[in-house]
């Protein structure tokens, strides 16, 4: 049995793209459906494969591809090489992977001196045939004779001079049959033979497409792109049509639907006696395409029809290019089209009200990630800004406003002269926050993804740019390269793509659509996991509840110390020298604690609340400069020097390793026993409101059993002495960020209530990598491909990902249904979301302008793994 | 069948102890090897237990105590309550582990009115027994009848103050008789009623003795040391002997070898008409027990005769107790004497040789940090000379010198004065490398039992003392509270018990006795681990080597980076802003590292020799203070500016998690191929000279495996370019201290040679621990046994270890025979070394000093596998 290596487009359909490349079996798709589209047949990759080992074309191939051109003559009523009607061909490479402008193409092809005349007969126009003529020799000569482009755009400069023309659409026949004679000098010149015979010049251009699949640039193309070098390429040969053949031929492009809005309603242009390249160009104004529906109202109706048979066909709205050849309607391509994330949102969804794709295929179509774009401002590009700088995009959205270089300031601007304001500083720190708050955004020069500019950030829905190295920050001014921004200048910030603009960029608003939600709904409905918020302050719980988070997974209770009433009293409770003095100032605390966690209980009434215990080092709250420093010893009336010691006896080489988290309740129990009565009396407070607290108090680093258990102890004391039991329900867990804890969680699972993955520190620890200092060197990691991505930005699955799995197996084989949730920054990033789906986890929490995000992604993940 | 609950010496044995108590067990195996004992029986547990539920003793019980009391006085032919020959009883509590102090006793039980005129009558001694009734009535009163033991010293003292003397054994009979009187008194006025019948005495001593099982004191005790509640004590009732009955009476205590230094030849000392309470005074010069040969030599013969005898039967060094009561001796205990770790190890090696015990035993007996003992220098304290503080024993043995604050004064004064110094500094950096060099010892204020301080130490030799919180370091002097100590004034240093003195303490210096080398060539025939060294410096290497070290398993080659030549090229390297620039000044340390290598090679001829490549954060290698960066601008021609934007640049929150390790061959790649050349080099040059090197190259802080290729090639590379195939061998590894690296062995393993644990670091991200920083509140955790060790001291077993176990498991399913290794601070931990074995680790590197004691321990580990 012969094996075949060229099949017609009505012998193939869209699932044979390993063997037709993916445009031969998109033709072949649209001819099995009745579409009509320029015949053609294509030849297989295992052709192109078997010409890589040869080098030449079998004689058998060769037999089919003849046999091919015969019946496409037949169909076509045309023939190659007819000087009277003459049959012109396109060969195309089309590999199974698209890789985009690698590979050869020769169009036009068929035309040699005889066919010309023939042509110009039958179009009556001079201009065009000459026109495809000196294209066709360019394009010939360079593909596959390998003469280079540059003589023949020298030649075609000078006779574009000569003519006193700017455009190559200026030239007239006459000049355009000068430049084709020209042209045939050049090759002539060359010593290279010009095959006039349309079936060699057949021959050479199929075997110069199968040599491009070799070509150093698709070899490096594919390297790049991980495109296995065996797959090789098809080759499509398809009989043209000209758009440009007179007043009932025409050519446009087109989307079923709407890509900016999701418009159920064509959209697209096109222009009649023109090829594509001229709609391109811009020459000419093309129509809208429902003009088209007075102009020419069969073709439209028939275009409609297909537009919509082809919609419906690959279940998804489509990018169409149509041609118009003497009144005769043919579709050259259509293809899934790109849209915004509104549209897409709106385009499933009506999809699924159409009955045209299910639920689940809806929520697959979303890429979690573009949601970013529907929950933040935009810029407003249209004006063709050029960024200043690039930084890292470390919190999505748009701002704009006056540079400002300190938090203070940034919060006068703003509240005295009602300024919006960028804060642009080397980094910040939770000294900041005031700042930051009232900045429109966050410019730093340091940092990374998961710096604390970008973590609060994130948590405060503003934008931020983190870690951009090009800005240089001086005293009260800032540059990059030359240019100066000075405090007051306008800064414009895009958080989604890290881009720095000097000057004041437009933006666009976010707009929550009523398919938003139904999608949103459409999500919930179909995801196994919770998605909670990480918030503390309450315009963010606010704002995460409004966005669907069904709990708060983690309130970082000392967010709430840096306030100006409470930050006092924290530092008098850490230079505290006797626990009587520490007891002092805890008991200051106390009220204002347990007013932050009445507001949270109150918003977030019903659903669960994990609050975690005081975390940071405690030097965190003491002053770094000496005027703060002085003003402090002033105002706690202790000696300078007393605090400057204390500052250096807090001092810690790795303080990410340090003194921090459980351990402080270790040392200090009347910390942890003052933030557990907070808890409890807010809890018994709204609840004689009638508002339903449910309290998850959560213990960080814990690393062993017996330190969950100490602060476990302390809380439960307090508890007890409240005499609580019966009146307040309460769990008590852990947070799992120590490698060592997730290692040992079948010890821990037995008294913990439920645990937490603190996946920012646990990868900080299991991958030896400090978040705050890895910038320098993380990036070559990436670009060098030792990790395909941060593994801050997506959990490292291999890695980290095996210890959360070990220490997920190991807790549920002792408590098979505990709670088990992440809290770290991963948890909305959705490959992270879907991991933790894999691996058995209950609950994701992320910061509030996430959680559609990871619920999206959580939804996902149900759905491929029912598709496995 | 009635239960047993009362056995008579000769029914019990030593395998008896959780029914008969240790006590009891001890005493029965005496008696039923032949020896002398005073007769008794024991009361079991058992009996003590149903007490503790009763609160009395059960009737069968007291049958049976009744039926020994019959058999004892026939034994002894005296009688209980006779007034002619009376029987006089111990009754003593001895618990199945020993609880020493806890529980009560009542001696001299059976005098009355009656008995003691008989006692006088028999011994015509009437001083010696009036003095036993009053004590009989004192402890009886105090233990059986709960009266005040004050009630009884006042009247003493009374008694002492009328008769003008100032010790007991100055009364005599007629006073001593007087107070008997004066005693009775108190026990009339108390209202109890005191028991004349010596079997109530009996009776109620038995129950005393039960009763003090559940004292609060003895169950804080058993709680502290874990053990259980449920033991029950037994009780010995024991017919008592008297040394002190003439002069044909005697006591004395010997050890059955010299504990000092081990000679095998009795040592002790006993004094005749005299109880134990004598000897032990210090009144009388008890005689050497040598002297007795002359005095009694049949007693002596017959005591040597059971010295033998208890030796070989125990087979271990005995301690043991006699009496000589009227010429007859009797042995009052024997148990296994405490002795020097030098008389420990000779002990252990003659008795093998003299066929008492097996070679394995005899190495099971030495515990192997006492090791420690034998290869440092310790005090001579017999001065009774008091420490001034306390810090962490960070690095054994013992060092005088004069107290001097900084590295270079140091230098100076040891090499232009010859002076022995101690340096005392707040903490110690690679930089004060050569102050350390010419000190005798190191004292810290800060840091741990593994900072740079205690780690370099350690790989010297030398004491060191670590975090000295008492210890406040001045200008030119420090203080410990009022004590001031100026530079120039001597300072002592124990650093195997962290003790500071002030002043110079004479020390003792160690010694290698023949037996040591016997006793380690048997460790080393049993265990199936390597044991390697971590040294870099040749005088270390050699000591290592001298010491039976068999390969280095890991030279630091940072450490050989801050010589006086190579620091300042170093620092060029660091400071270098093109990788030109980098290359000069890693041209320059080539030959220097080049001849670091050849010098090892040389020494560990035919040995394995790991050297990690450059591991430290650069910004360790830069100047710290003003002075030192203009020196640096000065010599290295560069602004100061320039240099402190450097040094500002390099900082890192977290330097242990940061840009470091293999990271820094990633981005310079030049510094790590510098680096292989010169191993390469000094290969081949050392094998022209006939030396046999064996190369292992190791990659520091890999995490992934993608790390260690990128390595891998480097030196691939260099190897390739120096077209060393067929000439040198070498093998690549890698260091497991990054847990993600423990986690994926499996993928490591395919491609590394061999793999190195560095359990530092692997403890510090496992469990989430700075070392350098733990210092705060790594005590208060081992205190509060949330750690049951410091884990940086010994591997955390249940964390760190079961990570270990994860790799090892994994790695040798990929490589069953690839060699891993431990070199981090626990290759020289006993436990940590044991540890390993049972993981199956092949080989331990450990600092010099230490490789006695990892050898030890890993025979010890084959042997105690064995016994399972």
């Amino acid at each position: 049995m012969t094996v075949k290596y060229v099949y017609a487009f009505s012998e193939g359909n869209a699932g044979m793209k390993e063997l037709m490349g993916g445009k031969g079996a998109n033709l072949a798709e649209m001819t099995k459906i009745g579409i009509n589209v320029p015949p053609g047949f294509t030849i297989t990759t295992e052709a192109c494969n078997q010409f890589q080992g040869t080098g030449e074309i079998l004689d058998g191939t060769w037999k089919q591809v003849l046999k091919a051109i015969k019946k496409l003559e037949t169909q076509t009523d045309k023939g190659l090489g007819d000087s009277k009607n003459p049959l012109l061909l396109s060969v195309r490479s089309g590999a199974p992977v698209s890789m985009p402008g690698m590979m050869d193409t020769v169009l036009n092809l068929g035309l040699n001196t005889e066919t010309v005349k023939g042509m110009i007969e039958k179009t009556n126009n001079e201009r065009f045939v000459y026109d495809s003529y000196r294209r066709f020799i360019h394009m010939f000569s360079n593909v596959v004779l390998g003469l280079p482009h540059s003589s023949f755009d020298d030649i075609l400069d000078k006779s574009k001079a000569d003519a006193g023309v700017e455009l190559d659409s200026e030239l007239n026949a006459d000049q355009l049959k000068k430049l084709v004679d020209d042209y045939k000098v050049i090759v002539k010149n060359s010593g290279l033979e010009w095959p006039d015979d349309p079936i060699m010049q057949l021959r050479l251009s199929i075997e110069a497409v199968f040599k491009s699949w070799d070509l150093k640039r698709a070899r490096v193309y594919r390297e790049a792109n991980g495109i296995s070098h065996n797959l090789g390429t098809a080759v499509n040969v398809q009989s043209m049509v000209f758009g440009n053949m007179g007043q009932n031929s025409g050519t446009g492009v087109t989307f079923s639907r709407n890509p900016s809005t999701g418009e159920n309603k064509i959209y697209g242009e096109y222009l009649m006696n023109a090829q594509g390249e001229d709609v391109v160009a811009g020459i000419r104004t093309p129509l809208p395409i429902s003009d088209m529906e007075k102009a020419l109202p069969d073709i439209y109706k028939k275009f409609w029809d297909i537009v919509d048979r082809c919609e419906k066909h690959y279940g998804d709205m489509q990018d169409m290019e149509f041609t118009i050849e003497e009144g005769e309607l043919y579709i050259l391509q259509t293809r899934t089209g790109k849209r915004t994330a509104s549209a897409a949102i709106k385009i499933a969804v009506d999809m699924v009200i159409e009955g045209i794709i299910p639920r689940e295929e809806a929520l697959m179509r979303i890429e979690p990630s573009a949601l970013n774009q529907l929950l933040h401002k935009r810029l407003d590009l249209s004006g063709g800004e050029k960024e200043a700088a690039i930084g890292l995009p470390a919190s999505p959205g748009a701002a704009a406003g006056e540079a400002v270089f300190n938090a203070d300031e940034a919060q006068r601007m703003k509240e005295e002269e009602g300024k919006d304001v960028i804060l642009v500083s080397p980094e910040t720190s939770p000294e900041d926050i005031h700042g930051m708050i009232a900045s429109e955004g966050i410019l730093t020069s340091r940092g990374g993804m998961t710096s604390h500019a970008a973590v609060v950030a994130r948590g405060m829905g503003k934008p931020c740019i983190c870690g951009c190295g090009d800005l240089k920050i001086g005293k009260g001014e800032c540059y990059i390269d030359d240019l100066v921004i000075k405090e007051g200048d306008w800064v414009t910030l895009d958080g989604t793509t890290g881009k720095v603009y000097k000057g004041q960029v437009p933006t666009i608003d976010p707009e929550m659509t009523s398919e938003f939600k139904v999608f949103m709904n459409w999500a919930d409905s179909i995801s196994r996991m919770t998605v909670k918020t990480n918030a503390e302050v309450p315009s963010d719980v606010q704002v995460a509840k409004d966005f669907g988070a069904e709990g708060i997974g983690l309130a970082r209770t000392e967010h709430m110390f840096f306030g100006e009433d409470r930050l006092p009293w924290m530092r008098r409770m850490v230079l505290a020298s006797t626990p009587e003095e520490r007891q002092k100032a805890l008991d200051q605390l106390l009220p204002m604690q347990r007013q932050d966690f009445e507001e949270i209980f109150t918003i977030m009434d019903g659903l669960p609340v994990i609050i975690r215990l005081l975390d940071p080092p405690l030097h965190e709250f003491l002053p770094k400069d000496s005027d703060e420093i002085k003003e402090l010893s002033k105002a706690l009336d202790i000696p300078v020097k007393t605090i400057e010691e204390a500052i250096e006896n807090q001092h810690e080489f790795n303080p990410m390793l340090g003194f921090r988290g459980c351990r402080l309740g270790i040392m200090y129990p009347e910390i942890n026993a003052m933030q557990a009565r907070a808890i409890f009396e807010a809890g018994l407070a709204v609840q004689e409101k009638g508002v339903k607290p449910i309290i998850q108090v959560e213990i960080p680093l814990i690393g062993k059993l017996e330190e969950f258990r100490m602060i476990n102890n302390i809380i439960k004391d307090v508890a007890c002495d409240m005499n609580i039991a019966g009146k307040l329900d309460y769990q008590i867990g852990t947070m799992i960020e120590v490698p060592r804890a997730a290692l040992t969680a079948d010890e821990i699972a037995v008294e913990v209530d439920f645990m937490s993955f603190g996946t920012n520190d646990l990868t900080q620890m299991t991958c030896g990598l400090s978040r705050d200092d890895a910038g320098k060197f993380l990036g070559k990691y990436v670009e060098k491909e030792i990790y395909d991505r941060d593994p801050f930005e997506s959990i490292d699955q291999t890695g980290v990902g095996l210890l959360m799995k070990i220490c997920v197996d190991k807790a549920r084989k002792i408590k098979p249904d505990m709670e088990i949730g992440i809290c770290g920054e991963h948890g909305g990033e959705p490959e992270s979301v879907k991991f933790c789906h894999r691996i058995g986890i209950n609950d994701v929490s992320c910061s509030p302008y996430r959680v559609p995000i990871a619920k999206l992604a959580a939804a996902q993940a149900v759905i491929e793994e029912r598709m496995k």
